[in-house]
């Protein structure tokens, strides 16, 4: 069976890729949290992921003798393992598609990530209204995504047809537009909607609600737990 | 027949990853040089790329009415297309490798990427040098693509055996430490040495400097060509 290693459900959204995969897919596993302290050398969360991963950094996914880590590497791997799920789309123009917008993700996005951290417990709509006015870039970081989202086949399906890769890695971007109550379109409103209302997604913020740690240096907006906390 | 869109072979990394890949793989392709002007929304390349990838960047790959974007959404389209060339690795754990690091190149090394940036025709060792002093975060990102290297199966091989995507990954990096001479293993300069002998980066090399452009937003360290060309 795999161990797929991940941080804190409340903020680590590279975990969550990987982990709404498998358990989208059905795909039975050993969750490991590691907890995070800090990510100082000698941190136990460094301690414990340099055992595995020389990166240091989570989610690490075990088979057997075999250690893949990056969260786009395990989402192939997986999706390699097990073709009768088709985490990857069959059609040729559609997996070739998933890949791009996948990637994409992977390597861009950067203000995005920077001035909307995930933060799944809280609701920091005062700050995202505040953001939003403030970052042209933030807002050309939630267009191009806008516009990955309106290109999906059709209003009421995934981005590329059937649940795949792809909304694997626009999960947790859901997750921030949702915490920071960015504006969006009605297409892109109802596209989250679907994701949220995955069971796979649910016991996500459940289980992300139920750590109940305040990660200062994953905070930029919060001074401790109790401050901005979702009802 | 395949179209690939790429950017000045000076700069431009991104560019670099598919056009190896292709090339070193014996796959023909057409080339379409789009000259780095500026990166503003009006530019002529961003007005050219935009007609085909919405995301305004190069590498773009078109195959009929395909298009594809990303270089690692490209990379894997093209392995997938072309499974006689084995450019992922057919046994699994060094596929896996492949991925991983490949995909961790893809979304990390930020500050490599900004202090280097890649200058095909250019010999800042005198910058190298002070970076490497100044910089912390420079010199463990460096590490860590040693770490990755000297993993390589064996001291004379690519980085997953046979030539693969993930070696297509790292030429760049071996272009970024060659342009700023920073101080590597005995081992990664022999791995070096193996990328820099191949014939597909001898004739990028060749075709990079043919092309005598300032790109002034490319050159952080450079006020004119003439400043510290190689010989």
């Amino acid at each position: 069976m795999y161990t797929l290693l991940i941080g804190n459900k409340n903020y680590s959204t590279w975990s969550m890729r990987p982990w709404i995969l498998l358990k989208q897919a059905g795909i039975s596993f050993q969750e490991h949290w590691v907890q995070f302290d800090s990510f100082e050398a000698d941190s136990q969360f460094k301690t414990e992921i340099l055992k595995l991963n020389p990166t240091g950094k989570v989610p690490v996914l075990v088979d057997g003798e075999l250690v893949v880590w990056d969260s786009l590497a395990i989402c192939e791997y997986v999706a390699e393992q097990h073709p009768e799920k088709a985490l990857l789309p069959q059609d040729k123009t559609l997996r070739a598609k998933a890949r791009c917008i996948s990637a994409e993700m992977h390597s861009s996005f950067q203000t995005l990530r920077n001035l909307c951290p995930m933060n799944v417990e809280a609701d920091l709509a005062h700050i995202g209204r505040q953001l939003w006015v403030d970052n042209a870039q933030l807002r050309a970081d939630v267009a191009r995504i806008e516009q990955i989202w309106s290109e999906r086949p059709a209003e009421d399906s995934f981005l590329c047809g059937e649940f795949s890769l792809a909304d694997a890695f626009y999960v947790p971007v859901v997750m921030r537009f949702e915490c920071f109550k960015l504006p969006l379109s009605a297409s892109s409103q109802a596209y989250m909607q679907k994701i949220l209302s995955l069971a796979s997604v649910q016991q996500w913020i459940a289980e992300a609600r139920q750590e109940q740690m305040f990660v200062a240096f994953d905070e930029p907006y919060r001074k401790r737990r109790g401050e901005y906390l979702k009802p």
